[in-house]
């Protein structure tokens, strides 16, 4: 691929992502998740790989305008219109669309070809490790849910599946085992190395969340008359 | 003191809070956090530190509607008048308003009494440990700072002290030492344990970013013409 070319595409899928810093640094750290794994991969279109790590995200500044839509299937659609224009054909043109189509995980859009599959697993991987911990605590903050909840007892709870929504619930749910949803070896390798340092720091939570609750409420049992 | 007068007050917060979740959490730790140290400090007013623990952020809400006003002024005098009228003396009244008055880091407004030394220092632990990690990227978040930033060689920047703001910097400038600014033993002793597992969050982050662009670097510099 001739530097030039990769330029163009990533002047374009700039100009779609003036929502927030975050997305632009998430779309970089896929890119360089999915050259990894298709490194990995004998016979890849390493062009549709990289083109659509680029572009996978374009749609989201559309769902954010109106939240009915999916990113995946706008951001699609968009980056197959932007190649047809520039001269690609509609072969690459439709590859790049489907995956972009299925990097969300949906249960009737699953990837299929090896490159489909190398975005879905190097998007998820943004979800894991110190980077996902984060990604992970800034949603919880947009969408206002507690770090823990307090149960009758005055302490935190475990944030069981069945619990009422918290992040500590969202580890127990899904955070402890995103690996599990990777394709690619590759991937599955990252993952459950990256997997190592978010439990490390879940754990590290929990036991200083709960230290300093059941060593406050120690004392002041004794003080409250 | 009365668990009904600790309820009394506590419900009074509670009123004052309503502005997210995260606050109402926080006032708990502080609270945690501020017992814990008093207990180690002879000739203590306990009732003043518990007051002033669950009121130290009652202006917050105040602040938030307009940024002009400092919380810390706002929250004191609120609690000031609160009290009085709820028949404590001006003495213990007056005692509460200067704690939450010299919670806040400033030059010129430091804690003078050992018992609003100890609500200063309960209020900075909650920025060590996971929780201040939680609360730092969670602020960043808001203000829409980005984890890292990104240099001309495409790689991800130190985070210097000279650089624009990112979380990487925020940790070098200031999160990587909080607990220097403690003023009691007991604090530090939390405080400096707590920087550890903030220290190995921060340090897995730096790797697992570097790694993630270096080796998507190094593999882009091969495919691209």
């Amino acid at each position: 691929m001739k530097r030039e070319e990769f330029q163009r595409i990533e002047s374009f899928m700039l100009k779609n992502m003036n929502d927030t810093v975050h997305d632009c640094l998430h779309v970089y750290r896929v890119l360089n998740y999915a050259i990894q794994i298709a490194d990995t991969i004998e016979k890849i279109d390493t062009e549709v790989v990289i083109i659509s790590a680029l572009l996978h995200d374009i749609g989201r500044v559309d769902e954010i305008r109106n939240p009915s839509l999916c990113h995946a299937k706008i951001g699609s659609k968009k980056a197959k219109e932007f190649l047809i224009n520039n001269g690609y054909s509609e072969g690459k043109a439709n590859h790049v669309a489907d995956c972009i189509l299925t990097h969300r995980y949906k249960k009737n859009l699953k990837p299929q070809t090896m490159e489909a599959k190398i975005i879905f697993d190097a998007d998820k991987l943004d979800l894991t490790g110190t980077v996902g911990t984060a990604r992970a605590i800034l949603f919880g903050g947009q969408i206002e849910e507690p770090l823990y909840l307090v149960g009758d007892d005055r302490l935190p709870t475990k944030g069981l599946p069945s619990e009422e929504a918290s992040l500590f619930r969202e580890y127990n749910r899904k955070l402890n085992k995103l690996f599990l949803k990777l394709n690619t070896e590759k991937a599955k390798e990252i993952g459950i190395e990256q997997q190592k340092t978010m439990d490390s720091y879940f754990m590290n939570l929990f036991k200083e969340v709960n230290r300093n609750y059941s060593n406050g409420k120690k004392l002041m049992d004794k003080i409250l008359e």
